[in-house]
């Protein structure tokens, strides 16, 4: 028989009794009724949400038409998600969280691949080629080759990779964007050979807007920013043991490339295309010519990957302390 | 003949170039790219909002799985809102932000009848009803008569105030919650006479959850909070020239009492019920023994609250900016 003692206490017989509220006191007051989480994580996470949100109301004087404009706009990024629009990730890419988030978890070490944003057009339907196979079927698209080859920080090439590939078709669509799609489409799954390389058969990445009919698009318009991305191809890195890696590669001279909507741009990772010559088109099967993509990718252990975030961590929470202790200098409210 | 210069400019022509970027400028970037908006508000709140989120999952080092849930849990906040529901609202109000907000722009000058939160149930189709008259439609509630008088500062009383009231029935829930609703209930309008009186017939208020059936429920409960709100009456007051007034009074003594999920209890909203004598009952036309609540409102003219509203927030900018100028002695990201 087991004694069911958290039924028969009362609700609020944890609760730390809430203070007469005022817009002072309100801060304190919410994060230490929110102290009774017993996950401590959760409970850091809240109370510092819970700071943040408070400190911008009463930084900005925030009124209360803008307070329900805003609430508002939640609900519209709610009401256009569906299982293939994810609109609050757009919201996140395009308030650059989404790249900070990406960095803060997968920091680079010197030498490595830096990363870029997902975005919302990842899936998991991709097939499985062969080195050497034709990831397109847009007969629009203008041909391109990739040899790329995927090492560790030393130099040394890494065998079974799994790399996820995929890119919009010529019109600037990603294949789920097409109500009509029945299959996958410029997108695929390979393995690094023993050498670390891995090669297909694309197409030359054009620029694209992101979706920008529901409420982000109206917000980027408010903001006099236009929705657009350079061109790109995203790569998916995994292997057992290895941080995962999710970056793209960014044409350079794109129109967009140093305002892309949602931040992906890193300069180490603009390439500039060459061209087929008549050897590599013999031996790859393509037309000489054709658009040639070369590009090295380097991934870190998980241990190396772990080790750096760690210490950029605990270097960023002596940033904060400091900065709090100054902060700290300032009059607070009392709480007993 | 009008030129379209607009349509002819690229879109990236005013843009300042993105940097590289990284952990460290990925803030001033955004906000920089956010600066073209022509809106000076605007841009003021999107440079605090960006700044505020960015902090936050510096400071907390958020993991891509917790950003993932947290949007996870926005989509959920759409998903479950409709016409009768607003989650967003109740999320805001068990933050705390609700309240924040409302004091901020509706600071209460010594004298004055404080604010709480307006909660999502009011509606505008309740019945102007006489003085006198009896609101609730619900014959299980315990028979309370109210009996209030609205004033100004000086204790002058003010008349042709609209007041808005709203409870519960006797089984906590407001009609707009009951799925067989056909006219409104516990609801009504009133215009307070010649000497600020106004006065009705309802029931004494009881405690109740607030909807915790979707995403801000599951909240709470990671947050070993209750959803519980002790007994109250809603009102909410208006008059040309007079600050709008939202506010509640709470029965003194219910279990929920400091502990309200939503953060609306202040001190002086606290009430104590009496019980209609004799003569009382007789001039009302109600039970003698029936529950009395008996309260003075006091609104402040909107002159009045601006003032103090402008007053509040010359201090906190004054307080923001030493806090501002002690974080400015911190290295921060050159940008040229």
């Amino acid at each position: 028989m087991t004694e069911n003692t958290t039924n028969n206490k009362s609700p609020t017989a944890n609760l730390p009794p809430l203070l007469d509220l005022t817009i002072d006191n309100i801060t304190p007051n919410t994060i230490r009724i929110n102290s009774q989480a017993s996950d401590a994580r959760l409970k850091y996470l809240m109370a510092r949400l819970v700071t943040h949100l408070h400190d911008f109301a009463r930084e900005t004087r925030l009124s209360s038409d803008e307070w329900m404009a805003a609430l508002q706009f939640l609900i519209s990024c709610g009401k256009i998600c569906s299982d293939v629009r994810n609109e609050f990730i757009l919201l996140s890419d395009v308030l650059g969280l989404s790249l900070l988030v990406d960095n803060i978890n997968h920091p680079t070490p010197p030498g490595g691949t830096e990363g870029s944003v997902l975005g919302p057009f990842h899936t998991h339907d991709a097939p499985v080629l062969e080195n050497g196979s034709s990831m397109t079927s847009d007969p629009e698209g203008e041909p391109m080759l990739a040899l790329c080859t995927v090492k560790d920080l030393k130099g040394n090439p890494l065998a079974g990779v799994t790399i996820d590939i995929w890119e919009t078709d010529s019109s600037g669509h990603y294949d789920v964007q097409h109500a009509d799609r029945d299959a996958p489409s410029e997108r695929c799954v390979m393995k690094s050979d023993e050498e670390g390389r891995f090669w297909f058969k694309g197409i030359k990445p054009v620029s694209y807007p992101i979706p920008h009919d529901g409420p982000v698009g109206k917000l980027l318009e408010r903001l006099n920013r236009h929705p657009w991305r350079p061109a790109h191809v995203h790569f998916k890195f995994e292997k057992d043991g290895w941080d995962p890696l999710v970056t793209a590669l960014y044409l350079k001279g794109d129109p967009y490339e140093s305002s892309d909507a949602v931040f992906g741009v890193k300069m180490s990772l603009v390439v500039e295309l060459g061209k087929v010559d008549e050897a590599t088109a013999k031996e790859y099967g393509v037309k000489e010519g054709s658009w040639l993509l070369k590009h090295d990718f380097v991934l870190s252990t998980k241990q190396e990957t772990e080790e750096l975030r760690d210490r950029l961590a605990v270097e960023e929470l002596e940033k904060l302390g400091l900065r709090m202790k100054l902060v700290d200098h300032l009059p607070v409210p009392e709480l007993d």
